[in-house]
């Protein structure tokens, strides 16, 4: 999955199936109750790794931000298997006004099992509406921009 | 399971594996995620659905209650399978002092998948520890103790 | 979400963020195991319930189909919460080779949580990759395809 | 949380409170969707864990063995939090006939969450009744008992 393909504009040319694509790697592992009747990991056990792994990184970049999920693509490539220790490639592919644009990649040694493309919003915690995203932050986001 | 079983010295003799225990059931449905690599529902799921009725139950007996989950036993009695529209039967089988223990029946019409033996305790929201049952959540709770 | 926002070259018209889109509805219920320590339910669970209404549908209109998931595209547009009975909407945007496109609207009454596009691809379930639909199926669904 | 507290029988002094009591330890993350309202780790993903960290031990210890769960008990100690590292301890407390008890400690460091016992039972994967354990792996089995 090209980032490109997954959000209108970006002019991303970053190939989030490949584990070269990315610098920073969140480790998580595959549990049983991951699998579904079909055998193999549950679809949605990635979008929980993708999400974990999303979350441990923008921790350890920016100070806390209060984000909600504003959209959501996974490209499911290869199907993962019980047990597995899996690393969830992240990276920052877009910061706007009040949004960041996470890139993902999900490998279970070199093989790519998902890649996805999230939009995060900024939201005020109160009134539950976005919110523009403060200059520090947005200036510790940015320099992280890569595709 | 005998209530009795799962809780030391309760004198309680309701069966928690027959629907005719229960006066009240909440409903849920099995969901596809809800299956493992064996092809039944994961054990973990068991549990999700209780946890469920047992809140819902508590909150149409009782005003809110601040609670956390000291002690969960849970007999397993038949797989269950996707797709599934399931009853989790419930009931009070004892209050404590800061304590109110849970049983619950999880039934696939009136095959019973489990039964459950729930001890929850009331805490302090900021302390996070247990504090005395207030005593009009005691009588309404009191009021309803079966088995 | 139009449908056609999700799928390239698509020319649906369909707004999967209205209960009128849709004539079929799965029922789930929210459990308390779907919220996270936002307070509301987690981005994760919606995917469930996509899942399972989607498979839902799929099995009240055509013999089983072995399929895995390629893409999802999930735009989430309110938040839920605990306890809700949810209505997932389905409905069937396209039908390719060995590809089906299905579309969901997740609602809490009239209020849209989330509008999804999902593409399945039937495989073979020895060789685990694609294989076209078999005719009669192909039929059944293109029968049904709306947008 | 004594394992003879949960195994009516058993003469165990083991305390699956301690990490001490345990040599075989199966890491997890705590991913945030295990988190729930409450702002904590769910109970239901301590089982999720604990089952996870006990298939893995199985597997580490005994050739395959087609079992299902047959009762768990969960003693909950302390609240666990996003994020966290997480370690199961795993030990072998009783075997029986077709049955393996097994013991667990749920760690954040040498903070216990949880302490569990599990009663799993050995099946025909056909006809899905219980049947007794092959004497090799009874023999690898009572070999690492414990408690």
């Amino acid at each position: 999955m090209r980032a490109a393909a997954g959000v209108g504009g970006l002019s991303a040319s970053l190939d989030l199936t490949k584990r070269e694509s990315f610098s920073y790697f969140h480790r998580e592992q595959i549990r049983f109750s991951d699998t579904d009747m079909l055998g193999h990991v549950n679809n949605v056990a990635y979008a929980a790794m993708v999400e974990s792994g999303r979350i441990a990184y923008l921790r350890s970049v920016v100070s806390r931000l209060y984000t909600v999920m504003a959209r959501i693509e996974i490209d499911y490539r290869a199907e993962l298997h019980y047990p597995a220790e899996i690393d969830v490639g992240c990276v920052i592919l877009r910061v706007g006004r009040s949004s960041i644009v996470l890139g993902n990649g999900v490998f279970d040694g070199n093989v790519c099992g998902a890649a996805a493309v999230t939009t995060l919003v900024l939201i005020d915690k109160e009134t539950r509406r976005s919110t523009p995203i403060p200059d520090e932050a947005r200036a510790q986001l940015e320099a992280l921009v890569q595709g």
